[in-house]
C-alpha cells in the first residue's frame, strides 16, 4: 500500500505531511511511508472491520461532494466498532478516484476522513491512492481494541430478552443524515458494563434488516416490537409526509440511522445507563420472524425492508 | 462490515460456510459475521497494509477473469507484508461488483482470493460486499505479525549500501505475470536475520520508481546500476522484441514483478542467504538520483518510468 506516490500526489503524502505526529502515542509505530504500517494495540487481540462506498450507491458525489463522503466511510466503519463496544484505533484508506478531478477530489475526501477520525482519536496510518475513469470509490478498514470486558456478538440474543436501541430511526435520507453517522462509541463502552449485552449490532440497513440478522445469528429467532415503542425521528415523519408511508415504517425500514440496537435479559433492562438515552422497543421471542404490535394488542407480521445495497438507486 | 447478506447474497456467507474451521488456530475468535472481526496477533504489534484493484486498471475482467482479480489482489496485499519481512495473517475484502453480473464475479472473486490467501495461511475474516453499475473493484486489506527481529523500512538505506533483488525483472504484462505475484514471504523471512537489510521494498511499481522510494524516503540518496548485473526476465526480452524498447528498461521500468529490492551494508552482501537466490544490481551512492553503469563504465541518469497508476490504459 502506501508510499507510492504515482503520479500527480498520494493520499500517504498528505497523510503524513498533516498528522506529522503520529508515533508511539497514537501506537504506531515506524515509517508510515513503509509498505505496511506498524500499529500497537493495547492486547493481542484486535478488532477488524471494513466497508466501501460508492459514488451514487452511499453518496452522490455532485450533490454531497468529496469531503462528506470520506466523513461518512470513516464514520460507518466506527460505527462497526461500536457494535462490538471496541475502541476505534487505525484505519486504512484505499480510493479510486475519477481522473482529472483526481487531486481535489482526492484533498475534499482526506478533510472529510481526518474530520471523523480525529473526533474518534483515530489514527490513519496508511493508504492506496488510484486514479481511473470510473466513479469515486473509498474503501475504509478500520482495526480497534476490543473491550476489556469481550464484544458482544450478533449470536446471543436469548428468548425473553428485551431489545433496545440508542435513538430515534428513519428518513435519514431526507436531510442528509445519513452522511452525518454519529458513531455510538461512548454510548457502546457505557452499556457494555452496565447492562452486559447478548448481541447488539449497529443499524446500518434498517431496524427490521439488522435485527433480522440478530435473529437469523442467534439461531432463527424472532422479535415483537411496540408500534408504539419505536423511537421515530422527525426527519421520519417529514418524510411520511411527503410519501405516504408511514413514520414508523420508515423508522423500521430506512437505514442508515448508524444508532445501536442490542438485546438484554429482562432483569437488566430497566437499569439506567448514565448519560445514554435508550428505548426499549420490544423482545425477542421463540417464533421466526419479527411482528409489530399496535397499541390494541394485535401482533402483524413485518417484511423486512431495510436498506439494501442491491436495490437500484437511493 | 460483513455480516450482511444484502440482496442475492453476500461474500461473507461463502467465506463462512466454506472456511468453517476458522477458529482460534487460525487466531480468529468470535463469530466472522460480526460487524468487526476478532483476530489474535502474537504480540500486541501489528503490520497492516491495503491495496485496491480496479477493472481496467490493474486487470481486465472479460480477458482475465474474476478469479484471476482475486488472486493478484490478495497476492499484492501479501507482497506488502514481505516487504516488511512479516508473516500473513489475516485479510478483509471490500468489493463493488458489477451489478447482474455480482453473483457469478462474486464467486469467481472469492475463489481467487482464497487459493492465494491458503497459499499463505492467510485467514479470510471479512467483507463488504456492495453491487453496483460501475466496473469490479476490490480491496484487500492484510494484516499480520511484523518479524521478531523487526521490519525493514525503506529509510534506511546509506551510502555504500548494496542494492540486491530477488529474481528476473520486466515484462509482466505480456504473459500475464502481473496477475500471479509470487510474494516473497519466504525469502524475506531468510533474508531479515541473514543479511539484517537496512531497507526493503517491493517491486510493484518496478524497480527505477520503487528504488526511488527507497532513496528518497532515506534523505534523498542516489543509486548506481549495473547495466550487465540487471536479471532481465525472459519476459522482457520477448516484449523487446516486439516492442523496441530494450530488454533491460523494461527490467528497470516494467512493474508488477513482485520481487523484493533490498539494501545491505557492503560487508553483509557478499553473503549466502541458503534457498533464495540473490542478484547484487547495484550501490547506493551519495549523488541523488539513478545511474546506470554500462559494461564500459559510463554512467547515463535513469529516468524514473515505472508502473504508474495514474498512466491511461495498461
Amino acid at each position: 500500500m502506501s508510499g507510492r506516490p504515482s503520479g500527480e500526489f498520494g493520499l500517504i503524502e498528505w497523510i503524513r505531511g498533516r498528522r506529522p505526529r503520529l508515533g508511539p502515542d497514537q501506537g504506531v509505530e515506524g515509517d508510515i511511508g513503509d509498505d505496511c504500517a506498524t500499529v500497537r494495540f493495547r492486547d493481542t487481540a484486535a478488532i477488524v472491520t471494513t466497508d466501501m462506498l460508492m459514488d451514487g450507491r452511499h453518496f452522490l458525489l455532485d450533490r454531497d461532494g468529496p469531503e462528506a463522503a470520506g466523513y461518512k466511510a470513516m464514520g460507518v466503519n466506527i460505527s462497526d466498532i461500536a457494535a462490538m463496544c471496541g475502541s476505534p484505533r487505525f484505519a486504512v484508506v484505499a480510493v479510486a478516484l475519477p481522473r482529472g478531478e483526481a487531486e481535489a477530489i482526492g484533498r475534499g475526501l482526506d478533510a472529510g476522513l481526518r474530520r471523523m477520525a480525529d473526533r474518534f482519536g483515530v489514527a490513519l496510518v496508511g493508504g492506496d491512492t488510484n486514479a481511473w475513469d470510473g466513479p469515486l470509490v473509498v474503501s475504509v478498514t478500520m482495526m480497534g481494541d476490543p473491550h476489556p470486558l469481550g464484544s458482544p456478538s450478533r449470536a446471543g440474543a436469548r428468548v425473553g430478552d428485551v431489545i433496545l436501541v440508542t435513538g430515534p430511526l428513519g428518513g435519514s435520507l431526507l436531510r442528509g443524515r445519513h452522511l452525518r453517522p454519529e458513531p455510538r462509541i461512548r454510548e457502546a463502552q457505557a452499556i457494555r458494563p452496565a447492562l452486559n449485552p447478548t448481541a447488539m449490532i449497529d443499524l446500518s440497513d434498517g431496524l427490521s434488516s439488522d435485527l433480522g440478522h440478530i435473529l437469523d445469528e442467534s439461531g432463527g429467532l424472532g422479535a415483537v416490537l411496540d408500534e408504539s415503542a419505536i423511537p421515530v425521528h422527525a426527519d421520519a415523519v417529514a418524510l411520511a409526509a411527503e410519501d405516504g408511508v408511514s413514520p414508523v415504517m420508515h423508522a423500521l425500514n430506512d437505514g442508515e440511522d448508524f444508532e445501536l440496537c442490542f438485546t438484554v435479559p429482562p432483569e437488566a433492562a430497566s437499569r439506567l445507563v448514565p448519560g445514554v438515552t435508550l428505548h426499549r422497543v420490544g423482545e425477542i421471542v421463540a417464533e421466526p420472524g419479527i411482528c409489530l404490535r399496535a397499541a390494541d394488542g394485535r401482533a402483524t407480521p413485518l417484511r423486512r425492508g431495510g436498506f439494501d445495497h442491491f436495490r437500484r438507486g437511493r
